[in-house]
């Protein structure tokens, strides 16, 4: 399988897992059935547009290209037909999101990179992909969002950005850097999550 | 009348209750006047200012012209002056508002559309365009956004951004889809407010 | 001393003491060091940035200039290693962020026109400038911003923004415009600092 297509498929399956964690997520909040399409769509596609925006990529992807819409519907979908099932699944579905985050944040950090932008853009972009959605969707459920308070999640997505812009400008494999830096978000976000670490409070 | 006419004063029409409703909602939430202004313009300008910027329109219309603003500082003087007969004038108001709402989704999926970016853009930037400021408001005042709660209002614009798409692909007058279009926005919205209905919950 | 490092040393030291107060207000609210960090960047630059994707600079200053993240780091240190002592300074604190509005607000301004663009556009993104930042610290930390409810802040940052217009159009020095725009919002945010003045609730 060559790695374009798994690209594509890590960056669709993030966004389901993510329009889930959204979908979910606006269960218990008293929302309606627009009202959750909409948060798993922004909780999804949110990072990825804020990115876009800040790249001048205009219209950004999240809102041009229909899979993200449709994985989008597709979750929402299944959390309302199989909403006690998907809970059951909570170990599967925190094994994808933390896929999903890890993915999001090195492809929006190379897609900074391959527009030409310095290592902090790329950095923060990268970053602000992975972690915007769920931002997003904490503030609009009235909630300090849960990445600002515990577990490691942004900052695994931090060392995903900032091991992609290391390899990048070591001229080393962009594609090997890739794959590396997936790793490492990946192996600390699921470490960090089966040991219940959390960064120090100030 | 002129169609372009008519088009402008619904448009204006829209800003000017959108912002009656956000200075509304600003009454009882302790804020001050520049608060109350502030709410009340991105109440009426924040759905188009996001959808301008999503398509690179910079600066966004609803900050580079006065209408807009001249209407919010209008509104807000509306609503310091007469509050109380505002209130009583809540059928009124509504009605306006559903007719705003109509209006801005149907002009913001036309200015998609002539701007040349595809269908999936212009359904979703119609829609936000209608209720991206509710979405603002509600959030700066620490609600969970009603448009995502309940009664029929996004999907209304939904339907409103679809209808104007659909003509536009059906090669059909786009001006006689965005009446149309207006029309079936207006009455579903209408309707749904005089029933009371809500889209099932999840 | 030439004006251009002055206007960097005020753009700098603005940012710090805007970092500050992020950072200040994540403490009592259980953010890990992730969160406070990144809400103490968004303090000191959601404004800027927010301002920039308006305009069409991309990617925004505030994340393509190292200085800003650096300055925010150093803040964040700041308030994890000294937080009494900082609360201490409540005095001098308040004095720089007095100074940061009213350079951010000029700032802000100025470059709007310098753009090119209209007076409103300059006026609504200079006040932009200088309080959005604290809009988006309030907002994910679930307080209603507290510019939109009381002292006289954003509508200190809007009369400098106003005057920088002023002057601009009377074909007056620029410089000397922005030296008493930022006199005038400094003092006016001074005086009602220490008066407790409010403007009128609604």
């Amino acid at each position: 399988m060559n790695t374009e297509l798994l690209f594509t498929i890590f960056d669709l399956t993030g966004t389901f897992v993510f329009a889930l964690s959204g979908a979910q997520a606006s269960k218990e909040r008293g929302l309606d059935i627009f009202g959750m399409v909409m948060i798993a769509f922004l909780t999804a596609c949110g990072g990825g547009i804020i990115r876009d925006i800040c790249i001048d990529v205009t219209p950004p992807v999240g809102i041009s290209h229909w899979p993200y819409l449709a994985l989008t519907l597709l979750a929402s979908l299944s959390v309302i037909l199989f909403y006690q099932k998907i809970q059951k699944l909570n170990y599967p579905v925190l094994l994808f999101d933390a896929l999903g985050l890890s993915m999001f944040c090195v492809a929006g950090a190379q897609k900074s990179l391959h527009m030409g932008f310095n290592y902090e853009v790329a950095i923060l972009l990268g970053t602000l992909s992975a972690i915007g959605g769920g931002i997003i969707r904490d503030t609009l459920l009235k909630e300090v969002p849960v990445v600002l308070r515990k577990e490691i999640y942004g900052s695994a997505a931090l060392i995903g950005s900032s091991l992609v812009v290391l390899f990048h400008y070591s001229n080393m494999s962009s594609q090997f850097g890739a794959w590396f830096a997936i790793s490492v978000c990946f192996t600390i976000r699921y470490i960090s999550m089966k040991r219940k670490w959390n960064l120090p409070k100030i």
